[in-house]
C-alpha cells in the first residue's frame, strides 16, 4: 500500500503543470490535472455524437491518464513545429518512469491506455484525441482567442493542425467548430505566424 | 451540439472552485476539477485493493461528477457539523440544473451516477468513497496536516469521521492509514477542536 500511496502523491504534481490556455472567464492558466478531467466529462457529454459504439470506460481511461507524462516534460503547446519526436520519446520515458511506481496490474493497465492514445488508431483514441484538440478551440472561443494570440497562433494553422484529427474522431464536431472558427476569424481572434 | 458545448463551458467553472487542501508542497489550494481526476486516478491504483469484482466505470465516473453541484454551491469541508442536509440538497439542485444543460440520455446518464454517489450503497459507490475520503489525508500527511491545523481539525475528529466510509470501501487502505494517522499524532500535525 505504501508503494500506491507513493504512486498517488507522485500523480498530484500534475497539478503543477501549466498548459497555455486560461479557465474561462479566469486570469489563471489551467492545468493539466483539471484539464484531464474536463475532456474526460467532453467524452461523455459528447458520446450521442459518436460515430460508432464506444468502449466509454477505454476512452475516460485514456484521457485520464494521457498528460501523465507531463509530469517530467511540462506541456508543449500543440503548435510547436519543432522537436515533437523527442517529446514524445521523453514523455514515454517519463510514463514508464511513473506508471513503474505502482504495482502489477495496474502498472500495465496505465501505460497500455497511455499508448493506445499516443496510437491514435482505435476509434477510442480517435475519439478521444477529437476531445483534447478540441477543448483549446472550445475555450479559446469563449475567451476571445486567448491563447491564439497570446502564441502567434493564425487562424490557417488551427483548421490545418486540429481539423483532421476532431475529424476523425468525432465529424459533427468539426462540423460545429469549423463554422464557429470562420466566425471568429472575421472577429480577429487569431494571431499572426511567427 | 451547441448546447452541449454549453455544457462543457459550464463544467469549466469547477476550475475555479476552491477547496481546504494544498497540493503537496504548494501554496495554491486545491480546486475540485484537479481534485476530480486525481481520485478517479486513485480509485484505478486502488482497484487491486477492493474486496470485491467492482464496475471500475461506474467508479471512475461517479469520482468525476461527483463535486459538479459545488459549482453552484461551493466546497464546505468534511468536517462541518451543521448545515449537512441542507447542503446536500442544494446540491442536488444544482446538479439538476448543470446536467439538465446536456440532452437526454447523458443527463440521466450523470445524474444516475451522481445519485449512486451520494447514496453510498452500492460497492463501487463505497469504494468512491473511500478514495474520496481517503484523499485530504494523504495530502495532509505529505504537508505537515495543514488543512487539519488551518482549519482547527483534532486527530479524534479525523478518525471518527473519515475513518468508518474508508473501512467500508477499501479495508485495506484504512489498516494503512490509521497506521500513519496514529504515528503523526504524535508528531502534533492536528489541530485543536473549537
Amino acid at each position: 500500500m505504501s508503494r500506491t500511496v507513493d504512486f498517488i502523491l507522485e500523480l498530484d504534481k500534475l497539478k503543477s503543470v501549466t498548459r497555455k490556455n486560461r479557465s474561462k472567464g479566469s486570469d489563471r492558466y489551467e492545468n493539466s490535472a483539471e484539464h484531464s478531467w474536463h475532456i474526460a466529462m467532453m467524452a461523455y457529454s459528447l458520446q450521442p455524437y459518436a460515430t460508432t459504439v464506444l468502449d466509454m470506460h477505454r476512452v475516460v481511461g485514456m484521457l485520464l491518464v494521457h498528460d501523465v507524462g507531463e509530469i517530467d516534460t511540462g506541456d508543449t503547446i500543440v503548435y510547436a513545429t519543432e522537436g515533437w519526436e523527442e517529446r514524445k520519446a521523453a514523455e514515454l520515458e517519463a510514463v514508464r518512469r511513473i506508471f513503474g511506481m505502482v504495482q502489477e496490474p495496474q502498472r500495465s493497465f496505465f501505460l497500455a491506455l497511455w499508448l493506445e492514445f499516443e496510437e491514435a488508431v482505435t476509434p477510442e483514441a480517435r475519439f478521444a484525441h477529437a476531445a483534447d484538440r478540441a477543448i483549446p478551440a472550445l475555450l479559446n472561443l469563449a475567451n476571445e482567442g486567448q491563447s491564439w494570440r497570446e502564441n502567434g497562433i493564425s487562424y490557417q494553422r488551427v483548421i490545418g493542425r486540429i481539423g483532421p484529427p476532431i475529424e476523425a474522431g468525432c465529424p459533427a464536431l468539426w462540423e460545429y467548430l469549423r463554422g464557429r472558427l470562420a466566425e471568429e476569424n472575421e472577429k480577429g481572434w487569431f494571431g499572426e505566424d511567427r
